[in-house]
């Protein structure tokens, strides 16, 4: 947090059923409704989260991401942030409080590999879901599925990684916790992170612009890992690979998709990160191993399937 | 243990090259070697295991199993069930006592679906490895690689599966605990136990008599189950697919290959069976969800790969 | 199962208020009300059993077991077990079909202990709870609290231990799995099985008969005796240990107390037990690790609180 | 991280016997000895960490906590904290590099509860133990004991906690994640992050300043606190209390002593915290479950054994 941003806070997803897409991400993944607006878009969070939302599901014609944002320490560091970008030759739209439900401004930019970040400050702090704050319990005892934890980070496909984790690593103070570099050095995947997670978001390159490849979110251990598998199974909800363990940041993990084909993810575990760290290599001749630890190779989907 | 067939004793495994068997079985499964004998033959056992092998390894020029024990309550149970055996039919082979080393005499057979078996009732008892009988400690702090607690079963293909299961239930006191039927109602899977475990003995009916699936060992824990997924990619063992579960026992399981391309299992878990539980049973037009309860499809290997 | 003995298959234990009672058993252990009967008894069953029930509450004045049955094989092994007892020297009570809701008529006997245990031959079998038989899910997804799996063993107090051990290892074909052995050799505590489960009842020397020190229900994983001492937390329920391990059986544990002051246990993991394994053997003078392996000394409550 | 520092990156223990020490530290917790110094001090480390060591073992005539040092960001940051810390009317050391093996200059300065700490920028980066940082493995098969994972915080007992909490706060950037307030409103103890974790250091209030209650290393899983305690066990170590769940935190947990009677912590899991979380608050009334979650009382040496 070199720069005060402190944590992946939402994620706009679009989906061609809301009504399906409920069902999947509350009663599958487990996360929880918390508000809608008058767009029809609805507000969800994962119960240890303690602003309001993380996610927010948006109807439309085709799947994907529409954005992704990040909130920083409070409104000065948000204003300098917004400075910076812009000093950086970055294209600013501001975005006024409110157009999202109890959230503040937002500054939103556009990366070089096409997606949309915006930064923001505020957002109604409802507290963890099920558990007070004074003597809190261990944990809540109506959560559903998956019983996802927190809303935890995208992969990203798109054009450009050198350019885009500069950005983040110069501007927003990230730091670059692993990456995947081809035989000439070109840094073709890019994980990095604002805080202690092996990463908040990343990067992997492809000649299209602005491509979902999944929303992560964490459970408590590898047997909940197992458990969201078995839901998977029991709902006759697509799976992608898993349960398994990710060579990068060595996180156990499954990959699935929601009923409009957008990737998800659930996983626990994973590296650690510190600035100091250097960053954690693979090498691009090695990159079914990077991915799938245990398998050793990708499938195809892992390159091809995209939203 | 209806008619004093107490549990599966022993496997012998034939492998291409010994030592490297050994460097498998051993360092990555985390067996224990305990004997050899004039004829070269390797005796493996697991740690738990009160008796003195359970897995026997023989040089040869072709992988596959040779022949499957089951240890019985007693020299008279052995009296009694090769009288029943010969009487059901079956060519009885007498093996003398020290054929394998420590191990009394077997009265072997073979069963339909073309495998050998042999029942014995006398083996060395050396007691379970590492921790002693008295003020036993929870484990022993020396175990290598996967720490595989027990030999558990082994599956089979073969012809006649269900003459087989019917041997074995009728002649061996074994109980079906789970099948698989075909829509015309036919058997083409058979899981039998003679305990409390979901199978000690599974059946795949299958043209070609005397094949070998795999031999499985069992583990303490899923994260036991994932740590040696991560032993199979540290020590480039080809694995075949896992971590996953199984709909047939619902245990969470491995399968990967041994140098000379004998197929392993390690797994934990799994239900358990009375001999007044009706046997579950699986449609084989949903073969790929009762295999592999995840990812609900088949890999072509599990059908092809046999030794 | 050598003389025909499958498992324990009910225990009635005596609840002070049936409906205090009822709200532990089913919303904190997760136990399933399946039937009640015109004397007010309340049946229970957890998931994992075939049968209608293994636990039935009847209200009382004060605490304690009633009774603890055992299914056996068929009505022949009930009639040559009968004759054994009674030959034995056992006072025998036949209890007509029906007295238990759908269970049919039960073979009653005391035991040097103090104890009634009963052995039965029939009961509805309503099969597992929640999944069905033919391509059966790995779980049920409505199950509350602990999601207890099986009612597993009982732990009684009681006069006379070696000669209980002995009646039920001649008689009924019980193998002695473990024991504690004081400095003259007098086995003072016998845990005893007639499947492969480390104890399917066990006993402790006490000077006075017929006490109950625990009914016991086993979940699946370590994880889950983690939530379950949640739980326990969470609703206020008295906690005796754990979670910890026990030396004996090296199980992983926690006791906990019923609102009527009966302890119960939940408990993953355990040793395996086959009839020719040795008895693991436990020192008196060493009795604290053999109880509570962890802490290495009992607490004054496991000798003196039962009921 | 709001001003700078990182981590906590290493805490000096004085233990009377070193050989002792060592083989506690290093065969039972499963840290790595990776240097010695002319003093005699000995340096070791966990695996993952990527500096050269993190615990420095000092003989001594008596236990306790010598100091405890935090990582930051580089020199400016160490500059600008040592000017902020004079200015907030701390007394400061300066001790030159090289004092301790491999690690730059370091400014120490003491907290209001009596406790050492210092700041430094710079230490010899050996990278983790065991891995490469090129396509790493998940972890390194050699490791001993518990295989701690990480030095992860210190919790000391000491005089006037609120002024230390603002200490860290106001000058160093830490952030409050949890607290114990008094019926009067008063702080009796504070968890303190300067990154995602529940706590990088914790005080509670006691009359005696400069007292050291236990360092703490995070392992994997809650199978390996299991593990661990067994391992306690084998090893006869003293244990303290576990395995618990913390309320605070919600950490899973063991205390023991080294033989010097240093207490020590291995656990797992624990809540995350980031700077715009509300402080968790419980109540000093209820401390027996803020400490010990499942217990719900203190046990006496919590308060009552310190070094």
């Amino acid at each position: 947090m070199q720069k005060g941003v402190m944590r992946p806070g939402h994620v706009q997803i679009r989906v061609m059923d809301l009504n399906e897409a409920l069902e999947h991400y509350c009663n599958v993944v487990g996360l929880i409704e918390t508000d809608r607006d008058a767009e029809g878009r609805v507000y969800l969070k994962a119960w240890t989260e303690v602003d309001r939302y993380s996610v927010v599901l948006r109807e439309a014609d085709s799947p994907g991401m529409d954005f992704m944002g990040f909130k920083v320490l409070n409104n000065e560091v948000l204003d300098t942030l917004r400075e910076d970008l812009t000093a950086y030759g970055c294209e600013i739209e501001d975005i006024a409080a409110g157009e999202l439900n109890n959230c503040g401004r937002r500054v939103r930019f556009k990366a070089p590999t096409g997606h949309f970040f915006e930064l923001y400050a505020e957002k109604e702090r409802t507290g963890k879901w099920g558990v007070t704050n004074v003597n809190p319990e261990a944990w809540p005892r109506d959560l559903k599925g998956m019983k996802a934890e927190r809303f935890d980070h995208c992969l990203l496909y798109g054009t450009d990684v050198p350019a885009t984790v500069k950005l983040f690593e110069d501007v927003l103070g990230f730091s670059l916790a692993e990456q995947v570099v081809d035989p000439d050095g070109k840094r073709i995947a890019g994980f990095i992170t604002t805080g202690m997670k092996a990463h908040d978001v990343a990067f992997i390159e492809c000649p299209e612009p602005n491509k979902f490849h999944h929303a992560s979110f964490c459970l408590d251990t590898w047997d909940s890992v197992l458990r969201a598998a078995d839901l998977l199974t029991m709902t006759d909800t697509p799976k992608d690979i898993g349960p398994t363990r990710h060579g990068l940041t060595h996180g156990q993990t499954i990959y699935f998709f929601d009923p409009s084909g957008n990737r998800n993810e659930v996983f626990c575990g994973g590296d650690y990160h510190y600035p100091d760290h250097e960053p954690v290599t693979w090498k691009a001749e090695d990159l079914g191993k990077a991915i799938f630890y245990h398998d050793r190779a990708l499938n195809e989907r892992f390159l091809e399937v995209l939203t």
